[in-house]
């Protein structure tokens, strides 16, 4: 089965909300303690779903917010050089910083991250800086859940949701639950289940599907009922090494297995999962297919040092998939 | 035509926001600098409309925050001694403070009012602080668009709703727009958009559904085209002494006059209009005549000093309905 | 032993602070809760010392900021109409409030206070709103403890320290310590010392030295040696209807007795205190008349129903003192 | 001339106020933007006092606040490694940050830093955690500027002043002005003025006593004839490649030259000046000697890539002096 997207518009994908630095430990198997070098990237979910689409051939715009400094600077000439559109990225002119992610790499299982997160320019994009014209030629629209996590970015994703609607783009809502700058976990379901009903695609993880429900231990079956009740056409729900399913509205089920490979550190997968399952529906694959590309492509990155640098190419997915049939 | 409510639920209207105090001034005809002594009232749209359906006999809940001091307890007995159940008055432990408006009576066309909203106690109410098993209980839930202009009220309102929908309460959205306490009209657009959505009647004047559509000058048929898109049944446009227009979604359009009166103040006309329209279409009357009740009711507070003191009996709105036919 | 001025100086007496607006209880001996009518007075301890002393016929000017609102206007036309300078009153431009205190009056020994003190106006005075040409021409400087309670006026306040000693400015520090605004009493005695020790005379009750001091149970003598250490030359410490005392840095001590009236409410005792002991410290009176002249004014206020209007003149304190030798 | 410490106190210096992490670019010559790996070194200037202080052989302690995280464990088992006292050095438990300084190294000339300030734990220091018995048992207290830019870490200062003067501590006020954090200039000045006229030392560039003078291209001899009307004894005012001089209370001046040496970057002078200095003056040599230790330490800094690391021995400092005679 194939989902459709609007052949009209003129972008593929367009992602709004963060895009961030990551500092990656330059030394492995310690602390972040002793770790003395950090490695620079992009970091930051919607930024690597960019950056990942891009980088497998999509026509793809990033709406968002950096700062009017050297991170800032960074971010911008990184996505521009891998292909993607950063014309609607707003420079921030109040003082605020690019959030920062410093990441430790005790062992494949075990790696923490010290997030700052503190007045954050991602987290001060505004309504009358979201340029409808933009939005409205785009197939699909990826709005990251922590974008919904303060104000004024908050009614700057739920405009550009409304925006989607008026003009029939598709709204993928990738859950990126991240503790962090929510108040409670009452707040974040209120504009989860807000959004997750108004989107057409929902992706994210049990987890963070439990989150949208405030409460521990859901059903994916009671999930998805309750889901296709409004917008919703097709859900994504991620299990970890156990793979992941994808339901349509029309009933249909289909499940996907995680690929095997030598895990460096866990972060980034969900981001190049979300990268190459997007890119396999835009292209017109099957909805298994997509599933097989979105968690080869996970598998890559985790066996990487970074998340938006490490994004794979169609063939090494492709490969990846033929190798572990 | 009538609107129809469903006859199981315990009560008939559960409004939900601030309750505040109104200190009008007790000498009339000359400015606030002159006037120096204050009656204290209860006043807010949402406690209005409460005291109001109460008065005309309905079964009427609030929920809402109230601080822990002299203001809060008068607020609270005031309304239970008009009948308002006030169990789900939740008291606010953190020092917030009652809402004031001190008003200033000029002349009959020049009312001036002086708020102070700062750190209200109404706008911390918080999401688990609603009671689903009371929300899910009543015919009419009343919804005050002031309540969505900060958090943490925003979001335990968005729960408000969500649970309404869930359980088949009918939701009245009162826009009761006030410019203090929104950050930008940008916001409160998008809030107002968001909320009028799922709501079931939406009353307003047609400045208030301007802010809605975050432009000026709208015109009402297109309003109610966009609206019955979503959720909503039946809209009532209030254009002042013009009267007022009632919109189904079957397409019927109703429109209700303005009762002449000797005015006192401006204020209070609105939360009468909707404590006697309700009380109208709930207890069965046709759309044309709660457009009357409604009206009525405005004209006999605006020739009050209060605002809830001043709300009417059913037969004082009758006998002025039958005097002006 | 009488205290000495610069009599070149153009002013007597420069407050500087907050001046507010009390809302009193026109409705006695009941709680605040059946309390139904209020009247407006001016408030706020530097307000009310300024208007004390301008009642007694000193040349008086205010330093503060009031609201450009009905309140604000209404402070600034009183304090102007009883002879206060106001030409140094600051107009706040950024829709901070006017201070309100409702009272109260359930018996002569039991008056509670409700305050609204968030984002108030008085605190937000600036130090590029103090002008040095004004400071220097007054032979007393009144300073507020509450001043400097909240940045930016704390800065003002200490700002204004720092001119005063610079044009031989004699600097009266009235500890004024009210809970709301400070955050901790750790916060309060450290700027209570800062300013304390920059001050030639400190009046307080034995409870607000205990706050400067950051501990419960303080002795005078202990109080006044730390003291005389530095800057300070005549320091008054009340104990209520016990009496209160001046101490000189030249050792000597004089009492002064409490003064018998009929009370009808608490407030307002210290604000005329003050006003009446600097009054006769300042026209050449002893240090023992200042103190009877202060304590026969406190007395004449608690029997009255306001803080500010019911300042009385001198000769209501003349007579007072002569019917009680 | 010599300046004189009491013997009897336990420690040599206990500075006060933030320790940070200073992320260094490992690539040289080039912008920021292009810089991807970064060398992590502990820094901020007190904290960066007390370890150059340390190495070179004083008894130090150090009083601040450090978060409950990777990096705050990390600079507390640097500092104590390199002998430095840290049993004062708080946890923060309240989520706030260090903060960071990412530095780029374009040329000799030209060096940006690129600050995280926001929410960090070292201006979250309480008065409540200041420990006298730690205070009172130093001959230097170093009180850094920036630590009174914010509260409550601005009152736990205060309150430090104020218990080292009980206790006979000589306070050593570095200036230490960052922009950021603090809200005004008018702000920085009044701080500064009152700190300044407190302490018995003061160090700074022209450029910062022209801060807290609150006027630009101020006088030495005008700055050092205000400040030694009140506490102030000994006076270093910097002039970058001119040199220093120093002023004390009995009327003598002393000139200090600046060390020729390869530039690699223009940061971490100050501290390193300011370590060599107290360090000879404690140790009992002349201020002739102590103006040579600090110019030559600073020399020292500037050619290599860290703050902290970088720190030189004595006999490094002796050897430069020896070198340039």
């Amino acid at each position: 089965m194939k989902y459709q997207f609007d052949d009209s518009k003129k972008y593929d994908v367009i992602a709004v909300g963060r895009a961030c630095i990551d500092l990656n430990a330059v030394e492995y198997n310690r602390p972040m303690e002793e770790t003395m070098t950090f490695s620079k990237y992009v970091g930051g979910s919607p930024a690597n779903i960019a950056i990942g689409t891009a980088k497998l051939g999509l026509k793809v715009g990033f709406v968002g917010k950096i700062p009017d400094d050297q991170h800032g600077r960074f971010i911008e000439q990184y996505m521009r050089n891998v292909g993607v559109d950063t014309s609607e990225m707003i420079v921030d002119k109040d003082g605020h910083k690019t959030g920062l992610a410093f990441t430790e790499i005790k062992s494949p299982d075990e790696c923490s991250i010290l997030m700052y997160r503190d007045q954050v320019a991602d987290l001060y994009l505004q309504t009358d800086e979201i340029n409808e014209d933009y939005i409205k030629n785009t197939k699909a629209l990826v709005i990251s859940g922590t974008a919904l996590s303060q104000s004024p970015s908050r009614e700057a994703i739920l405009k550009t949701v409304q925006l989607a609607r008026q003009h029939d783009v598709k709204i993928v809502f990738e859950l990126d639950y991240r503790p962090y700058t929510w108040k409670t976990t009452e707040e974040t379901a209120v504009y989860y289940q807000l959004v997750a009903e108004q989107a057409n695609i929902v992706i994210g993880t049990r987890d963070e599907f439990d989150m949208l429900e405030n409460h521990v231990g859901g059903e994916n079956a009671a999930t998805v009922t309750a889901l296709f009740g409004h917008t919703p056409e097709l859900i994504v729900i991620k299990h970890g090494v156990e793979g992941s399913y994808a339901y349509t509205k029309s009933g249909e089920t289909f499940r996907g297995k995680a690929y095997m490979t030598k895990v460096l550190k866990t972060f980034g997968a969900g981001d190049s999962y979300a990268s190459a399952f997007l890119y396999a529906l835009i292209t017109g694959e099957s909805i298994e297919t997509a599933l097989k590309f979105g968690s080869a492509s996970a598998s890559i990155v985790v066996s990487k040092h970074s998340s938006s640098e490490a994004m794979p190419s169609v063939s090494e997915i492709e490969d990846l998939i033929a190798a572990q049939v």
